[in-house]
């Protein structure tokens, strides 16, 4: 029989110097909304996303040519093309284009983990793919939550609580991971009414003072796609998932 | 009407600078064991404790004299007087004493919070005289999680739970922060039965290979003393809590 791997949880991008694997999956969690937002534009034919860290680089970026998503605490940047909402990344605006994309949240979270064996783009959106994919793989897998602004969220913690809870029904992985036990007990709390738990969530607050909290639900929708987005030295493109390869 | 005071949860001392509030109360919390050891102390009479960072500092205090508990991964050091457990500082030893305390993160995490209002030691052992102390002190509270090796745990978030439920209760306090509502949905899942919950608890599992797990129960019993350590300068005293001061 197959040793189990292992999953952990990391709450924060500032504690993730702490989770030492580089053989591991890293999986990029930032569910309100950044992580939703590119899975979606994948779904929607975007050809390859450039993470940056800065509004310096977005900025630059922009005035060398390329369309540029950034947003600050919910809101798009004036220069920018999109901000962070999945439903601005229509196949009309999306297809076939690279985009330049800077948050608050979710890129650092990119940055980070760059060094792992490989870096994935999670969200409800392509939430069983991403599970049989990574059930597949055969290594350890982290959870990285995009949280916000450095500090721990409850809407990143309940996603990876499921899926460690569906990794582990799958048989082949475990955890001795306080976090990943934690997330889960969580999960199992929430998952009963979902968008009824959501409603504590600070990031749910900050969306709806910003009239942005139109995406909740969607954001929460599971498996609208199969497309697992995937970091390629320094740009996401789509996992070729067909099943050759896996 | 009094305006409600805040209550945070920082799940790591790494991410504690995050948590910009100087007029804050900081608890510390290493439930196993440090913080449980530490109120022990100060129940059976200790005068001061000063914590410090460095192994070579704890030795180098032990060669100017001083009582020395130090501990690293659960293990006491060989030059050490003391490890971490409670059970070590009985009133015989510790009785008027002044002893230097390193450990693997309850110390690091006094350190981080020096610079706030109040610096207080939490425990279950203390918990209801230090809600009460925290009630009457009209101030933000932040509970700072020691943690394990500067990653979360689940031991002391289920205190800060058990102790944001409780200050939420009394009507003086509120909270919009995740980490707290976190730990108190994991507290309310674990509290009908403390002592199974724990069974998951990775660190119950690193106590148990060094036959060091029979401080569990102790460490989670509610209001064994009103004794409350507090941070004054570099050491650790017993907070005066008479009622004139209240």
């Amino acid at each position: 029989m197959q040793e189990k791997k292992n999953i952990e949880v990391c709450f924060s991008p500032v504690l993730f110097s702490n989770f030492r694997n580089p053989g591991a999956i890293a999986v990029i969690v930032d569910i309100l909304r950044a992580t939703s937002a590119i899975v979606t534009a994948f779904e929607n034919g975007v050809d390859k996303i450039i993470p940056v860290g800065s509004l310096e680089e977005a900025r630059a970026s922009k005035e060398k040519g390329y369309m540029v998503a950034a947003e600050r605490d919910g809101l798009v940047q004036d220069f920018a093309d999109f901000g962070n909402s999945p439903f601005n990344f229509t196949r009309e605006r999306v297809a076939g284009q690279q985009i330049v994309y800077s948050t608050t949240n979710g890129t650092q979270a990119i940055h980070v983990a760059r060094d792992c064996a490989q870096v994935l783009i999670g969200a409800y959106l392509n939430f069983t793919s991403l599970k049989d994919w990574i059930v597949n793989q055969q290594r350890d897998v982290i959870f990285l939550c995009a949280g916000w602004k450095n500090k721990f969220n409850l809407e990143d913690t309940l996603f990876a609580g499921a899926m460690a809870e569906n990794l582990i029904t799958s048989g082949a992985f475990e955890t001795i991971c306080d976090s990943t036990k934690a997330s889960m007990d969580l999960y199992g709390q929430a998952s009963a009414d979902l968008m009824k738990y959501l409603d504590k969530v600070a990031q749910r607050e900050r969306l709806r003072r910003n009239k942005l909290d139109d995406v909740i639900e969607y954001c929460h929708t599971f498996d609208v796609t199969r497309v697992i987005p995937v970091l390629r030295n320094n740009h996401l493109e789509a996992l070729d998932i067909s099943p050759g390869e896996v």
